[in-house]
């Protein structure tokens, strides 16, 4: 039987400690194809690329098949992949590691999560695994470790139709790790601010900041909960966001 | 009483035909406050500017209290909208009306839906409305007349928790319309094709292109049945994206 196909991606581009990890750890369950961003693609969430063309670079890479560094986004690298580079569908696609956390709301700004997405959309099983770490050198051992199961589970047993898996893990060493658990999403906003300033032209600016505030700290089986208390987080995300509660409620308007 | 207060925006730009129109429904109802991006924005989905500051240039719109152009995203516009130009939460946050459906899901990669997301973030409620036709001078009646009411219903009724509203029109005139129906996200996928060519400089290039396909064509309660048989469309997302009943089967995995 043939090595099942795995497309890795992640959105800190091909450079980034996380992505050589997880191509790594992917070649043991498979054949890997890489495509990932040429730069960092953070906080670019599931944009793709219109008004521009986008431009492919075949790299090298240790142990992986193919390597493709792609001037688009996390969305388009899927994209591209799926229909310029690979000649069969994948099998899975993984993306990551984000150095990053993307548990809780912040998946909606996610590029890495949204190549999980992308992938979901065209019916392929796909895992987005980060770690809460933005440090270029952040400490991938722990999801690491994790990794590799969470890859054989989806193999095995497939997942749900119409989802994907957003995989978290605290910033730990693996001994200090108590599991990994199957969680909700959490329920939070980041709190902007924003850094005004004046630049040296004399013109104001502002720049992004802000802190994430969780609105359920003591949610048990959400994923920061679990973050919190130094377990790895699984949340599966469904790609159908219909409010089924909601539809009737608003059936009842009047318009 | 105080007047609603009403944040407009949208991904086409301040200067698309579509969010004039909105802005004018919107002051029906309430003080409004624009805040769009200076240029397009189609297609950024919900990403956000964090490796560049953005500005800000005030801007004068007919009927509307103050508005500002801003050189980030739809996101860092209600971002900044909510952090540094309101004085207090407003009380409904309309996007649009984009140039081009962002019906099933489309509503991914959508600037315009983001901007709602964004808002139903922070606890506001909010509405998307977009016409399926991308052209500049899109015909915006049909989705006129509508706006008002769906307006109108959400200030008056509110919206179930975690939820906002895509609201979808079809290239229509008004008499030819049959009404309004609340439906569910069609299930489908672009199946994405890039046009590859060669550039002056001799570098190969690819550019995205693409069309739609309707996985569940027959589906008379999903937005593209709606759409495609000449009613408005509103689908209610809901921004706790876990996949519920896919949490029991994966929780008996082991790693």
């Amino acid at each position: 039987m043939d090595r099942p196909l795995i497309l890795v991606c992640n959105d800190d581009g091909y450079k980034a400690r996380g992505i050589r990890e997880l191509a790594s750890i992917a070649k043991r369950y498979g054949d890997v194809v890489l495509v990932a961003p040429t730069t960092g693609q953070s906080g670019m969430s599931h944009a793709v690329t219109l008004t521009n063309p986008i431009r492919l670079k075949q790299i090298t890479i240790d142990g992986v098949i193919s390597a493709y560094a792609c001037t688009g986004t996390p969305a388009d690298c899927i994209k591209i992949a799926l229909n310029q580079i690979l000649d069969r569908k994948p099998d899975l696609i993984v993306s990551g590691i984000n150095h990053g956390s993307n548990a809780s709301v912040s998946l909606f700004y996610s590029g890495t999560v949204a190549a999980a997405i992308e992938g979901c959309l065209n019916g392929i099983p796909a895992i987005a695994f980060s770690v809460d770490d933005h440090s270029p050198d952040a400490d991938m051992r722990l999801a690491a470790q994790y990794a590799g199961p969470v890859i054989e589970n989806v193999l095995q047993h497939g997942l749900p139709a119409a989802t994907c898996l957003n995989v978290n893990f605290p910033p730990i060493a693996p001994e200090e790790c108590r599991g990994i658990r199957v969680c909700r999403q959490t329920m939070g906003v980041w709190k902007e601010e924003f850094q005004k300033g004046t630049d040296p032209h004399g013109r104001d600016y502002y720049w992004l900041t802000g802190a994430f505030s969780n609105d359920e700290p003591d949610g048990e089986d959400t994923d920061e909960w679990a973050m919190r208390n130094n377990f790895g987080a699984i949340v599966p995300i469904h790609i159908d966001v219909t409010d089924y509660q909601g539809l009737e409620s608003i059936r009842k308007w009047k318009f």
